[in-house]
């Protein structure tokens, strides 16, 4: 092991000040107590942390070593121990899961207990290969091929505190070596518990097949998970500035963004916004795998008739009106801010008039000769422009009725259910019951925000228009 | 095989028209045999190519048979022929090589003659797993493991003529099903030539072991590969709107950045810049592997001592002055555009004055009154202005000798040897033996474009500045 790679790699590409404390995640195993001795001879100012999974009887007398090594250096030591048996049964995680959590808590709690400037573990090169094969073996994309880096920020499990890896670029041959050259007797290594089984089957069978096809394959491996991190930093930059724009409000347990803004996206862009999305609901959720992320994309592309899917373990992809949902099953995101009358209700619009339709929201009526056609053209979603001689007056304002028909304007006055006209303009479900129409007797002459109707359009005959608005107060609360 | 899914990739994903000729690639195995018979049966205007590679002696009945599958089917047939052994030997190639680049130039010429609007090629599912797994083996990064692409155009064959692969997601199985299915016959495969073996062993040996860590290994990666694609796709859009900003040029064997815009991209940007970059001087270089990468990097952030590099075959990675240059063995890039001045030439340059220094090229001095700080400070590379009052007069404008010494401003009125300047200073090693100095008397007052002498600076007590400029006619032929 070469001690200024290290340093090099503790100051340059971890990014850490030697002047400040470090936390240390000490297993006992070879790996870990490589890294804390050579630490500790490159002068920096360390607390040891060992976390006994209390899974095995000999984890008791492990803890005990590991402090004695660290006494012999004049070391912090923190012992921290977890029944995670009980863990794993009370949280309904498996045991690997559960061990992975309660140690990387364990080590985050004490790190800033300790006022240390990041949790450093020691993960090899080897377990850097071997990280990326596992990924690749179960279906992965960039985010899992990459494998893991020197720095990072875990946001489930610290949103401030670093996860560093100088051992990133060891290989576990040449830890071995130093443990031997300098005496150390580590004990089996048990940190990497989560994952062990099948961790062993590659490191004992497949690496060697795959060193049959090319003898340097675990150098080949490590400098492309390499490579792409590099390409996955820039494509997490790009990402940085898209994603605001299609952001349509989150809580604790939704996302909501832009359908449209979203399905102009890339695919790739479209990947990575789904994954980013899935985090924030999720911060643990590790790596979805790509069946699952392609099944997201199939639904953006075509939504299901009940434009709801049970995407995966209980977080929903969900199309409302014109936003894309990821929710928790159960979430009720807040109702964007609708107009809504209330059922059985029917009030009338006068010329000049006014009504209101719900918290804040009025439908107004005016008067006003033709001519300006620019006017009508520039008009915004929430205008409309009638012809008046066409219509019966007052104006009836109502929500939907069963067996209500609509007429939209460019349909060549073809006739259509009102629940399909809802349908394929893709109002809000939740927002359709109570959404108010305005009426010219039995027809319907406007949906609010949505389309007139053809009856009522103007021609070359019009003289007197009926403009109708849709606004909201901006009251305190109401803000849109 | 499902035909819809085949149209639909032939119109949407391969992005053909069903109206214009197509030229299809038939060697008479099983997946070019019933791309053909699919291709046909759905309707599309075929032209059936096949090439002869002459490397069996069965060769010539293979090309026979899918003659005459083709006539059977009332299609035009071309065959090609080459002594592949012969081709091989007269590049120095690899057999495999050669009858790879055969086949595609074969193909791509007949599709040209035909007015073909692609080639398509019956590379299956199969087939792109293997060649991912067969570039992870051999190191790569994203490029590779993206592996093949549905539509893609290959500058190298032809920089019009896409190559399409309609049967990238249809698997082998499917394939032999519906060849047995339909009682065709196909012959053994050969147009899979290249890298037979490793792929067989892929196929045979790997890919089962592989199934037995996830038994849809296969499905897995190849949606891996379709994911990277996407990202792939959208960081070649970025590297598109950056090249343009660090380009300095380029030639038929040479291509010309600027060194200070090629570091500040990530490490990212810099590999996908190698990576194009060679692809320009090479069309032909396939994927490089992630070593040499690596080690273009690596002279990227510290060029060795002879600012040069023997990068991969015959390719060159050099730094010349400001630039970076990536150049065949032997090219000789256009001179940029420097002042020179010829070996033993000594100039007096008067006061107000200008004498001449190369094509085009002058340098002028001016007597300006002492004040105006802000035309000092603002004053670009090729002006400079000093002290009249220490000058020497005239001053003289000379090239380099041997022994000469200079004192640069900002050093603290240190010398330094003029070359150690040149090198510190990056200037063109081709530029310096002919680089303009001004010097007042034995003593060099300014090195045109890079600094002037710290014995002529301005101070408070400087009352007449000497302004020298080095300049260039616009003239034709001289454009910069």
């Amino acid at each position: 092991v070469n001690f200024d790679k290290i340093d090099h790699a503790l100051r340059e590409v971890c990014g850490l000040d030697p002047q400040a404390p470090l936390l240390v995640g000490v297993s006992g195993g070879p790996d870990s107590l490589c890294l804390m001795d050579i630490l500790h001879r490159l002068g920096w100012k360390l607390v040891v942390a060992h976390f006994d999974h209390g899974l095995r009887p000999e984890s008791g007398q492990e803890a005990g070593f590991v402090g004695a090594e660290a006494a012999k250096r004049g070391l912090d030591f923190v012992p921290g121990k977890m029944d995670v048996g009980a863990f794993a049964r009370s949280e309904r995680i498996s045991v690997e899961e559960a061990a992975r959590v309660g140690r990387y808590r364990f080590l985050f709690a004490q790190a800033n207990l300790w006022g240390a400037q990041a949790v450093a573990v020691a993960h090899s090169a080897d377990d850097q290969v071997e990280t990326v094969l596992m990924h690749l073996l179960r279906g992965t994309g960039l985010t899992g091929l990459k494998g893991m880096a020197f720095r990072t920020i875990v946001t489930g499990w610290d949103p401030a505190m670093p996860l560093v890896r100088p051992f990133l670029d060891t290989w576990r041959e040449e830890i071995l070596g130093y443990c031997a050259d300098r005496s150390l007797t580590p004990v089996m290594d048990a940190s990497n518990l989560d994952t062990t089984y099948f961790r062993n089957r590659l490191r004992h069978e497949l690496i060697p097949i795959l060193e049959g096809y090319n003898p340097q394959i675990k150098a080949a491996l490590w400098r492309t998970a390499h490579s792409l991190e590099g390409d996955f930093q820039d494509l997490e930059s790009s990402l940085e500035e898209v994603f605001p724009s299609i952001s349509c409000g989150e809580g604790k347990d939704y996302v909501r963004l832009d359908f449209a803004g979203l399905r102009n996206l890339s695919e790739g862009a479209q990947r990575r916004v789904l994954r980013k999305t899935a985090g924030k609901l999720r911060p643990g959720l590790q790596d979805i795998d790509s069946a699952t992320v392609e099944r997201a994309l199939a639904f953006i592309k075509h939504p299901t008739l009940s434009k709801q899917m049970d995407w995966i373990s209980s977080l929903y992809l969900m199309q409302e009106g014109e936003h894309f949902l990821m929710l928790e099953q159960g979430a009720c995101p807040p109702q964007e801010d609708w107009p809504q009358i209330e059922e059985g209700c029917s009030l009338a619009l006068d010329l000049p008039g006014q009504v209101k339709v719900g918290d804040g929201w009025r439908l107004e009526s005016a008067l006003v000769r033709a001519g300006d056609k620019a006017q009508i053209n520039d008009c915004s979603r929430d205008e409309a422009f009638l012809d008046a001689d066409l219509l019966t007056l007052p104006l009836e304002v109502r929500p939907r009725m069963a067996g209500d028909r609509f007429k939209p304007l460019g349909m060549d006055g073809h006739s259509i259910k009102l629940s399909d006209f809802f349908i394929n303009f893709h109002l809000p479900r939740r927002a359709r019951q109570g959404w108010p129409l305005v009426c010219s007797g039995p027809e319907i002459a406007w949906v609010p925000r949505y389309r007139s109707g053809h009856s009522f359009r103007i021609g070359e005959k019009t003289r007197l228009l009926v403009h109708l608005r849709l606004l909201k107060d901006p009251s305190p609360g109401h803000d849109s």
